[in-house]
Order: structure tokens, then sequence, then C-alpha cells
């Protein structure tokens, strides 16, 4: 259970089959957001049909509303939501961060008021195990601090270190065998600091480690060297994730770094603002270009959406604040990312990644690839892995 | 085409097949609204899976936004909504009266503001049928006045003789043979008045015709005698149409009466308003109740709803304001009526429509059946209609 077995290398950038209880997935793979239990608007069966593997549920939400014990009840979040695949939870800790109000970290753990009624939430490494066990994902977090951006270097030290007390903690009332606990590394945009982190968190061996403390209001050009310098130490025989990660050019930087699974709230998010992924950048359909426009949103596209529905009638549901428009859109943009993913993996297994993402790029950036981008591609496509030079 | 061929009866109720373009649908039937190109929430492939036949599309609305042309380069609702089946629209006659501001009824036509930019429209009964053309639908509706409630008597009159030269004027305009047009039958409560718009309504043998001016605040106890009084007098060999009607009961006690055609907003409506329908009357899912149940919505019902989630669930959902609630209980809903016609289809074939409307009556009225709900199902059990004595 939970054996990562690489099947195709270019660089660092890698695919691989990743074992969990309810399933076996491929990697790289972006996972769609299930926050409230629900990726917003999607059935299980729009998921399964746009090749969602793993979807990510918010043990901070879930606790909260409906209660993890309601969950448990329905045999976890499977049984809960519908979707019969595997799952991960988070811990709770970036949600405490980001939507608590009155927040108190202390060595035990996290005090806050619930944004929901303002009721007092206690939060520990010990509680959102126990949380996580109840929503049943395959893969749960540790329970760890994720410092904001900009953050002293003196409070993100403290906070790493903090964060290894937490995981010994989390690894210690773990219980469930079929359940892959991951290992976050910290660090912010430090690479002494990430090595610290590193040099932490690899003796405990999880299964798993995730990148954690970017996405947090740093620029592109600031997290991807933190990205690369913390991929490139992470075990090669082990799933990397890049938690809350992101737009299309960012999974594909980050797959070219050997990052395996992301997700982000991003395509459902920006599908209810009423924008579409594409190949040539984000459509904007609340704009008066496609109001008359007669092509599907991405010729490309497999989706329902693209199969069924002009740009002219989506823009049509926008303007009429139908919710078949966010609904559609959502679904659109999470099969975008998937089959963005799909593409990247067969480029790997050809041995073109390189070549197919700096194409990707060229066409999606309109011929100006970014710096960060270029660098990202570079840098992924010189470094084998010294385990396997 | 247009065919309406009867296969069973029971008293005045009926089984039928009605051939359209787009197909032959089965009556009595349920036709889901889409007002805006949309029902609302729910995708065609979803209509199509709970057993939709004929979708139903608001004239008033689409002609202001997007505008009939765009509706009309889609090859109609059908390639503009991507829903393959038979289509019926309305005249925008009701929508004017329901929706318009500052509207002035003349001899000639309506003008009232647009609801949506204040803007000034026209609509005539010509240009409600040049709009219905480029919408496309197989079924159109005359253009007609439908008197508020409570109206004078007078005006229902002068209306009712108004609403007979507009239909002739829909007649002389209308160009294209594949396309049906109702005409409706007006009148209010009273019978007189329902007489005289019979004898001048049936001359012109349309190919359906409909109980118009009903369901627009009077009480059910007034409804149902006028929908008796008006299905009975229409003929035999085409499909009687009762607009913007109901709820469950209603389609039963009109479907007692020998109506064979209903439309409603309501299920999506009430749907999204967190109420689900069921034998056992509708579900506050709002209410504390269902927050802990395990069972489905309808343990006899075969929705993506009922097979997948509980009412715990989706009950979650709705505190959660999540549009998955909306979504789920609109086509739960929309199903419950499908299925509720199906049921009575059954019945009527079995010669047991009677005595299963009364038994589905009393478990939905919980032993208490209405004496509206009574006097129909025995009115339409006596009268055998005349041509078939």
């Amino acid at each position: 259970m939970f054996e990562f077995v690489v099947q195709q290398r270019e660089g660092r950038a890698r695919v691989a089959q990743f074992h969990t209880p309810r399933g076996v997935v491929t990697t790289p793979m972006f996972m769609p957001v299930g926050t409230q239990g629900t990726v917003k608007s999607i059935s299980p069966q729009e998921l399964s049909d746009i090749g969602s593997q793993m979807i990510l549920g918010n043990t901070y939400h879930l606790m909260l509303r409906p209660g993890e014990d309601l969950v448990e009840a329905h045999g976890g979040l499977p049984g809960f939501t519908a979707y019969p695949g595997p799952f991960l939870t988070d811990s709770g800790g970036f949600q405490v961060m980001s939507l608590g109000h009155m927040r108190k970290i202390t060595e035990e753990g996290v005090t806050f008021k619930s944004h929901l009624d303002g009721s007092p939430v206690h939060l520990t490494p010990e509680r959102s195990i126990q949380v996580q066990e109840a929503l049943g994902a395959d893969v749960i977090m540790a329970f760890d601090e994720c410092p904001p951006f900009p953050a002293e270097r003196d409070y993100i030290q403290r906070s790493l270190e903090r964060t290894i007390r937490w995981l010994e903690r989390c690894l210690k009332v773990k219980s469930r065998s079929e359940q892959a606990l991951f290992a976050i590394v910290q660090g912010g945009i430090h690479p002494d600091l990430r090595q610290q982190s590193l040099d932490l968190t690899l003796p405990f061996e999880t299964p798993g480690f995730a990148i954690g403390g970017l996405a947090v209001g740093e620029s592109k050009a600031e997290m991807f060297p933190a990205v690369s310098f913390t991929a490139e130490r992470l075990p090669e025989n082990k799933p990397r994730y890049l938690m809350g990660v992101g737009h299309p050019e960012d999974l594909i930087a980050g797959i070219a770094l050997g990052v395996d699974m992301f997700d982000c709230v991003y395509p459902t998010r920006t599908g209810r603002f009423g924008y579409a992924l594409t190949d040539d950048g984000r459509l904007n359909m609340n704009s008066s270009a496609p109001r008359r426009d007669m092509r599907p949103l991405d010729e490309t596209c497999d989706c329902y959406a693209c199969r069924h529905y002009t740009r002219a009638y989506l823009a049509h549901l926008l303007r009429a604040e139908e919710m078949l428009a966010p609904r559609m859109l959502s679904l659109h943009n999470l099969r975008y990312l998937h089959h963005l993913v799909e593409r990247a993996r067969s480029a790997i297994e050809q041995g073109q990644f390189t070549a197919w993402a700096t194409a990707w790029g060229q066409r999606y950036f309109k011929g100006d690839l970014p710096g960060w981008y270029q660098t990202a591609l570079a840098t992924g496509a010189e470094n084998t892995p010294s385990s396997h030079l």
C-alpha cells in the first residue's frame, strides 16, 4: 500500500503510479478541491468523467460543519460525497491561518474563533489527526504551521521547528494503517531554512512529502526556486505534493521540477467568476467578445461544455446569471487542468516534455515566456536525479 | 405531423402519443421550464436521463436576451441549449403581464419596458410569432391576453375577444409548417365566459389547445372547476395543455380531468429554496430534521441524488450554500414529477387511475383529501367522453 512506482523520467519530471487503498492514481496529477464535501457545483460522476483521480477535502471546514462524526457515519468522505475514489485531506492548519479569527498559536496548538459563528475552536496535532481519521481520506496531512508572506526569518525558523514537534505528535496518535500521512516541508523562500526543514523532516520517512508554505503571496520568481530546491532534495521514490498550486503554467513548471501532486481552488473559482482556461490563456467570458462566438470554449477539449455549447451560449448563461454557467465553466476548467497534466505525462513518456512545455508556454504566454518559467524548465531538464546518474 | 393518438382512457384521463418533428412524446407529460434557454442548473443530458420529453422556453426572456437572432443562428433552441428533443415556447404575453413595467395594452399589441434595462419593447401577435419561429420550437403558442385575478367580468370578456383577434393575426403570419400553433382558451373562472372563448376558439381547429388564464392567484377550488369545464369541451383528438400548472396534486387532478400537458417552474424553484417533493409531501431540507437522516430524499426515486446521497449530505450542502444542493434538489423534483406522471399513465393503462390517485392523495395529504381534489377525481371518473359512449 502507498507504493510509488516511477515509470518514466525526463530530467526531473517523472510519471509514476501511486498506490492507495481506493485505487492506483497516475502522477503528475491535479486534485480538485472539495472544501465542504463537494467540488463546487460538480457531481462525482462528472469528476470521474473528466479524469479526476484524487479529491481534496478540507479538515477545517468539515470539522466545523457538518462535523467529522457525520462524515464518519457515512463511511468517510467517499460515502458522504459519493465520490468512490481516493481522497486527500489537509490538516486544517492552513485554513486556520487564512480564515480563523482571533487565532492564538501556542506549542499546544491553535485556538481560534470559527468563521461561521465565532464559537471558540481548539485545533492541535492530535485533534487534526482524529478528525482526518474520521474523514477517512487515503492521504492525510501533518498539522503544520504555515507562516504568512512576508514573515520574519526568525519566525519562519521557530515555526518550522514547531512543525517538526507537531509532526511527531501527529505520527504518535495516528492509528490507521490504511491512511498515509504526508509530512510538510516548510522554510519559506529561504534555501537555508528549507534545508533545515528538510534535515528535520526527512528522517521521519513518511510515505510522501509536501512542499508547504508557498503560494501564499510571494512572486512566482520567488516561489519556483524554493520548489526546485525542495523537490530536488526529496526522495525519488515517494510522491511530492506542492500544496495550493495552481495555475496551468505553475503545474507545468512544477512538473518540470519533479512535483507529482497539485491542488488548487483556481479552476473552479475562476470558472465561477466567468473565466475559461485554454491553451491561449484565460478567456474572459464576461467580456463582449464571446457573445456571438459560435466556437466552443476550446476546440480540443472533450468536456461536456465543449462538446455541447458555443461560447455565445455560455456567455448568455453568464449574463443571465444562470447556475449552469459556473457549473459548465468549472467543469471545463477542471478538465483543462486534468488534460494538461495528461499531455505532460505523455510528453514525459515520449521524452518530449521540455519541448512540449516550451511550445505550450510560447502559445499560452503569446511568445513572451516569463523568466521563472524558462528557468524552471531549464533547471528540470538539466538535473537528472542523482540516484539515476 | 402533430398527430395525437389516444391509446388508453379511464374516464376523462387518457394516455396518448403526440407526434412532433423532434420526436414522439407520451402524454400526460410535465414540461420542465427553461426560461432563459436552460432549465436552471440542469444539463440536457440530465433532462434526458430523468425522462423529460418536451422543454419549455420563454419567448419574452429570450427575445430580450440574448435576442432571437442568436438562438436562430444556433439552429433554434435545440442547437442553442443542446437539448435535442422537442420544445414548446410560450407567446411572451404572460411574462409581459407579470414582469413588464409600464405596460400599455392596445388592439395592436403591448408596449412595455424591459425588466432588464427599462428599454421600450413592443410585442404584437406578429412579433411573437416572428420570435417563436426564430426560436424554432415544435409547439408555439398564440399571443393572448391573460387577465390577472381577480379581474372584472367586462375586462375578461373584452380580453377574450381580443385574444381571438390576436389568434387570427398569429395564424395569418405563421409561416412554418413544422411548428404547431396552439390556441389558448381564456375566460377566467366563469363558465359562461369560458364557453364564449371556446365557441370563438374551437373553429380555428389548431393542432392543440391550451387552457389559459388559470393559476394566476385563484384558489384550487376555483381553478379546477374551470379546468374541468374547459377540458371537457376541447376536442378528444388533440392535446390539452394547462399552462403554468403545477404542484404534484395539481397534475393528478388535471390528468383526472383530461389534461395532457403541464409546465411549471415549481419543481426547480422550490428545489432552489431547499424543498424536496415526495409522496409524503414536501420535505423541508432547511429544517433540522434531515441533518442526521441517513435515508435518501425518496427511497423509491431513481434520480442521481436519491441513488447517491443521504438527506444529511444534501442538508449539509444547503447549509453550506453549495451549488450542488439546488442542482440536486431541482433534479430530484423534476424526476419526481416525471415519475409521478409515468405512474399516472401506468395506472390509466391498467384502468386503476382513480384508485391509484386516491391512494396517492391519501398519503400525500396525510389522510385529509381536499374537496377540490376529490371532486376532480370523481368528475373525471364519471364523465366518459361523449365521443366514446
